[in-house]
Formats: structure tokens, C-alpha cells, sequence
């Protein structure tokens, strides 16, 4: 059976690319990171989409990037409530103080070295360009970048005995599109997290704050998909 | 001033890398990892050299790489010893068991993360292509490749603030060669660490085995270069 190393943190986007690796056909081995994020319940998330989508297995790294700073999403940065920056996404070229330095960057490469590991030639990824087109790296040409270097990188490539490929099927989908694509593919809404900036609910446990861009881009594609969230049922 | 992020591992060829760095008059911010190592006394060295040659800063960043596996350096894999690999490098297409998967590539993302948030544009990795030719990772063809990747995954070099340039001063040259060239440039050699497996000594710390394949290619260098290792003395 083909295998595959998913980049899965525990978001909409992650779990909908690891439900198309599985429509694919792959064997599915999750990877997620304990990188600092402020909204670390995103793991807990990932933790439960990898059991009920039958993964393999599911590697949690500890990988620190709050020694780098400079996002603010691992540092003492304020993630923007309700700002105009959401709106401005896409057309303008905004890059969002939510962006993390090289983290997808990073992220592939530890799926890269696992993926060498366990001989998987694919490694899903589920960045998008259309509501993060602020983001240089969930672009197609940093993809393929990635993808080129990866083959000079390992062992197995170099052997001739892999030749990686770097999966991003919803590189070209609206948020709409990607809610629709993981309702088809069985994904369980419910489990997903999108929030960066989580409110404590009395009694424990967290509820979403429905202001950062990440709330208003997830509202407004299923909005447009014709769902509603399961997560404020 | 001009700024450097430079990837310090507490051996020879990254304490030479840096004080190439520091000739070419870049302030200095050394980058090391804890990853899991056998060799973890590495990192005592890697503070040691980094306050000895003034750097403006030290990072050391828990990155786990245990979980990936597949490496003498990280897992229960034996580290050869008096070994016919060490003797087979370099005409012989052999990859050590020591070889850590994507570590390079792992190693330079978190270093481009950091030359981002504080605008260095270089980068310095003391890879070398002669007695290590059995690592992909440290090959010209993968340092482009890398470059090349850099440039489009992040906001300041997509917005064209930055171009970063990832140098390997050290790629061409023979392990002897590199002995020679941090003993001109005042690298205090004593400070540096190359064994894999080092041997815990009577009443604490540690010492080289000697027979590891890092240590024979160290010897062997300064053996060549007509220097005495202080390390022995």
C-alpha cells in the first residue's frame, strides 16, 4: 500500500487534504507539531481527525519556533480582531502578522525526513492560496521549490529509490470549495479547529472567538458553501 | 552591519564556518539544536564557541528528530565503529547510519525562520562535500536547491527586502583543509566536538572514542594538516 505523510494540524484545510490522500488510496501517517502555538487545542483536534480517518500512525513533533518569533501566533504579537487585514487578503499583497517565518518551510522538512523514513513518496500538505495567498508559502512555486530540493536532500531520492512528491490539492480552492470537497470526502467538521485566538469556556474546554481572520474566513466559507459550522451547533 | 545566521553544531566544521562568517565582517547569531542527540555535549561546545567568537546572540531550539528515526545519531541504531565505512567514503557512493534524515534541510528552515524575523541575508552551514560526500544534505546541488526555495517561501524576500544567499565556505575543502583554515582564522579548537559516541569519563565529562567515524576523520585531518589535536592533549 502507497503511503503518505500528512501534514495534519488539526484545521479544516489539513483534514480535508488528508481525507483526499485517503480517497487516494494512501496509507496515512500524520504529523503534527507542538510548535508554541498559542491555540494549542489545534493539537487535540488533530489527535481525534487522525483517529477517526484510521491513520497509521500520528507523530507529534516538538519542534519550539517561539525562540524565532516574530508571528502572532507563537509570540506576544496581538492576533488582529475584526481588522481590516482579513479583508484585504487576496487582492493585496497583505502578508498577515498571523504568518509563522519558514513554518511551512519547516514543517515540510521534518515530513521529509519521516517520509524518507518509511519510504512514503507523498507528503500532503493542505496549503491554500486563495484565502492565504498572503502567505508566501502556501504558493504553487514554493511547492515545487520544496519539492525539487527534496529530491536532492535525502538518501532515498538520491539512491534513485523514491522520488518524493509534495501533495497540495487545495492549493486552488476557495474555503467554499475546500468546506464542500471534505463534506464529500467524509470529513467530520465538528473536529476541526480554526480559531487562533480561543476564549476559555466556564466549566473548561474553549469556544472559537469568531473575530480573528481565521473565524471570518471559516464563517464565510461555509457561508458561501451553504453548511452550517457544526462547530456552533 | 551585515548579519548571519550561522548553524553551530559544536563541531569543527561549523566553528570554522562562523569564523569565516566573522572574517567577511557579519554580526554573528548562531543557531543550534537540541534534536535529540547521543552526542548532546555538543551543544556545552556549541555555547562555549559562540561566547568565545562573540556572538551577538545563541539560539538553541528543541527540535525533536527522535521520532523520525532511522539514525545512529538519534535512535538505537549502533554507531559504527573501526568500521569499513568510514575507509569506503567518498569514492563509493556509501550513506552512513549516521546520516540523520533531512537534518540539513530541517536545520537550514528553522535557520531561514530566524534570518527572517531579524533580517539577516546570509546564512552559513559548515557542510562539507569531501569527507561527509556519503550525506545528500551536503552536497553544492542541495545548498542551491535550498537557496532557490528560500527566496520564494518567505514575505520578505517574496516582498524583495531580502535575497537570502545560504553559504557553505567550507564545501571544497578536505577535513585537513578546514583544520588549517580555523587554526588561521583563531578557531580554538579545544572547544570543538566531533566524536558521535563519546565515553563518559571518571568523574565526569566525557571524552572521544576515538573510533567513531567522525573521530578517525578528525584525526586523520589533523594529522594531515601537521596540527596536534588539543583535544588529546
Amino acid at each position: 500500500m502507497k503511503k503518505a505523510v500528512i501534514l495534519l494540524s488539526g484545521g479544516l484545510d489539513s483534514a480535508t487534504s488528508m481525507a483526499v490522500a485517503r480517497s487516494e488510496g494512501y496509507e496515512l501517517y500524520a504529523l503534527s507539531f507542538d510548535y508554541g502555538q498559542r491555540h494549542i487545542n489545534e493539537l487535540d483536534r488533530a489527535k481525534k481527525i487522525a483517529e477517526t480517518m484510521d491513520a497509521q500512525k500520528h507523530l507529534i513533533i516538538n519542534a519550539d519556533l517561539t525562540g524565532i518569533g516574530g508571528s502572532a501566533l507563537t509570540s506576544d504579537i496581538e492576533v488582529p480582531k475584526n481588522s481590516s487585514e482579513a479583508a484585504k487578503r487576496g487582492s493585496e499583497e497583505v502578508i498577515p502578522v498571523t504568518y509563522v517565518p519558514a513554518r511551512n518551510t519547516i514543517f515540510l522538512s521534518f515530513a521529509l525526513g519521516w517520509a524518507e523514513v518509511i519510504e512514503a513518496e507523498a507528503i500532503f500538505i493542505g496549503a491554500n492560496a486563495v484565502d492565504y495567498s498572503g502567505y508566501p508559502d502556501c504558493r504553487p512555486e514554493f511547492i515545487s521549490a520544496f519539492e525539487d530540493m527534496a529530491n536532492l536532500a535525502t538518501k532515498v531520492s538520491v539512491e534513485g529509490k523514491i522520488k518524493f512528491r509534495v501533495h497540495a490539492p487545495l492549493i486552488d480552492l476557495t474555503k467554499a470549495g475546500i468546506i464542500r470537497k471534505g463534506a464529500e470526502l467524509g470529513v467530520d467538521h465538528a473536529l476541526t479547529w480554526s480559531c487562533y485566538d480561543p476564549v476559555t469556556k466556564e466549566g473548561g474546554g474553549y469556544v472559537p472567538c469568531g473575530g480573528c481572520d481565521s473565524c471570518r474566513i471559516r464563517a464565510k466559507g461555509f457561508e458561501e458553501a451553504g453548511l452550517k459550522d457544526p462547530l456552533f451547533d
